[in-house]
């Protein structure tokens, strides 16, 4: 994350700080930073509430919003994954390089840029608007930008975090918002992996992995990994991947079952593999992927198939409790700028 | 698993057994067999202790090993997975059919033929030799063949599961022990696969990824998963798989670096993967993959790269711990036949 675009490089733990004498602020590269700053604890954006007013904290996210209040403050909102917290630069928290530098400092910070704050948490008196952690601020005693962003970035995190709805409802009564379409985004991938809704995606994605292994392992599965480059199309047809292996023909795995099938028939019973699967369909839809993760499971049948589905039930009826449960603030997230109905609570009373 | 060559086909809540007259065994399909035996309950080889001497249990697993005993009796070693018992064929527990009968279908059973077996768990006079189940043995009630393996096998699990050094002592004893070679192996994989070994390979490996998934959960990584079809080689070089994709040349990931660190840069700060890595080596050696399994991980320094040393330290002592501990049987399985130096414990009072 080190842009380099500063002179403290060297033996982390042999360097001292030089922007010391400047007043607690200024650019740094990682190692070079805070060593001298005893007493404040790394803390995460999502953690800081109420309960640790008072705090020395230190916090690392990026510059999500900057803004100056006359020539001696400024407030800088930081962000790390989806939470954002505010913080008071200047507001006589100082160090002893005075108030105005610093403010000024921070005012100068490019959005994205990654900034290390460190600061005690304090109570606003009513809640700060458009931060997650609405709660508290920060008071800022030292400023360091990790690492600078450009200036002007080709897309905006608040742009590529807006609803299409918002866009719409915008343009409806005068007001042009940017929308920020597809290829874009693709373009500028690390930007927009930065929005709330892409950073909740993310974690779903993996709690899901986390419950369907969780499920099956309980249910006496073993979780394998099969070959993807085989010597054959593993599904007859033509949407298959092939290529070159040291001069004979290959393919990409267009599903594990083959393999699958090989290890149940191996005495393994039960099996299941998360990983990728190719398919080289040659169409431009939502719905046809020429590479995605396949949640797949295999198992011998011991009186009927009808065992399988009990176990599909199962592990469909805990992925959606579990996500409901453990990342409701996640599906909140995303659901505000992707709308999509509420996975909805299971009627045991119907299924017991 | 059914190999079809039954007439036992058709809706299976609709059929009965038809070799009920004959006594309680014979050749079904899956589906087709023990509706009409209530009282038993499915058990895994594995927790067949004295603990459960006296009860009436169904079994499914391969025919390990069959011995006519005389003309009325047979014993029959069932093995799940790597656990196996002996299940004592038509004495005196047989049906209507006559004890004989039913020998004479356990004696005849192809090695490998998935069996089902419904019995009453048994404690013998002496433990059982040459079964993992010592202590018990199964009194066979039913006996039933849902897949019949060919006569003659092109390898034996025995053969196969036996260590380089038993056949090397066996030829200076002047025995000559069949050894088979990794080429006849891997053209035979699913019945390679029932050794021992292989099922505790198979389950070690999943534990690893279990437990490397854990320990960086528990320290706020997310888990991902990056696209290994690519625009361009991931690691400058040659040893780089190309394919054709719908025209334009596209690249197998060589390693998931660059999206790991574009993981990094668009805010997940940590993050993991476990998933195939492709490598072109031209090479025929142990040590060089073509496509392997890759656990990798990525993390955003604050301080110091020390940081990383760290988490790799304590997830590399807690899965070996947690190997030591949950996997002991399964190391002592595969030290068998591949013998290793153990896994050392770690000695904490260096460490901490």
């Amino acid at each position: 994350m080190s842009t380099g675009d500063d002179d403290n490089h060297g033996d982390p733990l042999q360097q001292q700080p030089e922007e010391e004498d400047g007043g607690g602020y200024g650019d740094v590269a990682v190692g070079g930073g805070l060593f001298s700053v005893p007493g404040y604890e790394w803390a995460d954006v999502a953690a800081l509430g109420p309960d640790v007013a008072g705090r020395a904290v230190r916090v690392r996210g990026a510059a999500h919003a900057v803004r100056a209040v006359g020539r001696r403050v400024a407030f800088l909102v930081l962000r790390q994954g989806s939470s954002t917290v505010q913080c008071v630069v200047g507001g006589g928290g100082g160090g002893g390089g005075g108030d105005a530098g610093v403010a000024r400092f921070a005012a100068g910070l490019s959005r994205e840029s990654v900034v290390d704050v460190a600061g005690v948490v304090s109570l606003p008196r009513e809640p700060v608007r458009g931060t997650t952690q609405q709660e508290v601020e920060i008071q800022v005693k030292k400023l360091y930008c990790i690492s600078k962003a450009t200036p002007n970035l080709p897309i905006s995190v608040d742009d590529a975090a807006r609803s299409e709805e918002d866009v719409v409802k915008a343009k409806a009564a005068g007001e042009q918002l940017v929308h920020v379409g597809q290829d874009k985004r693709l373009d500028f991938r690390v930007i927009d992996l930065r929005t709330p809704a892409n950073q909740a995606i993310f974690r779903v994605q993996c709690e899901i992995e986390n419950i369907f292994r969780q499920v099956l392992l309980s249910e006496g599965f073993v979780g394998i990994h099969t070959p993807k480059l085989i010597g054959g199309s593993s599904e007859g047809g033509a949407a298959v991947f092939k290529l070159d292996y040291n001069g004979q023909p290959a393919c990409l795995a267009q599903s594990p079952q083959l393999h699958k099938q090989m290890a149940i028939c191996g005495g393994f019973e039960r099996v299941f593999e998360v990983g990728p699967v190719f398919r080289a369909e040659d169409s431009n839809t939502h719905r046809h992927l020429c590479e995605f993760v396949g949640l797949d499971m295999e198992m011998a049948i011991k009186d009927h198939y009808s065992e399988v589905c009990d176990v599909v039930d199962r592990l469909f009826v805990a992925m959606f409790d579990h996500l409901n449960k453990n990342c409701a603030k996640e599906l909140e997230v995303i659901n505000r700028q992707y709308p999509f109905e509420p996975l909805k609570e299971t009627d045991r009373s119907t299924t017991s």
